[in-house]
């Protein structure tokens, strides 16, 4: 079912230092920046290699990520899984006993549907489900 | 100078909870079992695609991972890079005025050479090089 990681999600508290030591410190290659309404963020893409890392900057105090920042700090928020189907994905997970956050597909960044899992389920690693639509 | 990524350390309770999990649950392929006695913990890996996920529980509640465990919960414990030479990884990063937990590389598992760069650098994030041996 999943195919591989699609991207890894890390909550920080501002994009532009964000940005300073991802790609002119650590020297990773810098995608787009978008932003996501629905999720009350503003995400700047890096990839390490083939990798794909979303750095998430709230836009909002009422964000996921801004309530994440409060709670843990910055670090990494989700793992996030490459599948073909999100809705056979969450059935699947959710048969075999997993807390699903969302129980069908909802409407992604970037051209994608996706399902969250909840972390409670998940030996407290945020897992999402994405599907590439194309 | 990073490659990719070599692979996402998480910090777990129990291995075999996190087998069954990771591998019974989620689906993805098991990897080797290890234990690391210079961090105090056991290793299992297991593969999403062509990534490398190492989950990691503490032998001993002086382990790093078990402090981790006791002050955040289970959750992504570090990102480790894949890099050619991790001396001279070290070497650029703490040029670039990031704090560095390894001055100098140290041996790893499965035959690596690492070193950490401090999270309070790294936006929250504990960040591993790491150096295949052949």
């Amino acid at each position: 079912m999943i195919r591989g990681i699609h991207h890894i999600g890390v909550a920080v508290e501002n994009l532009d230092r964000a940005r300073a030591l991802y790609v002119e410190k650590l020297g990773l290659r810098e995608g787009t920046r978008d932003e996501v309404p629905e999720q009350m963020v503003r995400v700047l893409v890096v990839y390490a290699g083939e990798t794909r890392i979303e750095l998430l900057e709230p836009t909002s105090p009422e964000s996921p990520i801004a309530k994440f920042l409060a709670k843990r700090g910055p670090g990494v928020h989700h793992i996030a899984y490459h599948v073909d189907d999100v809705g056979a994905g969450l059935a699947t997970l959710g048969q075999r006993g997993l807390q699903l956050i969302d129980s069908a597909p909802r409407d992604g960044a970037h051209h994608t549907r996706v399902g969250f899992v909840h972390p409670k389920s998940t030996e407290g690693v945020l897992t999402e489900l994405v599907q590439d639509l194309h």
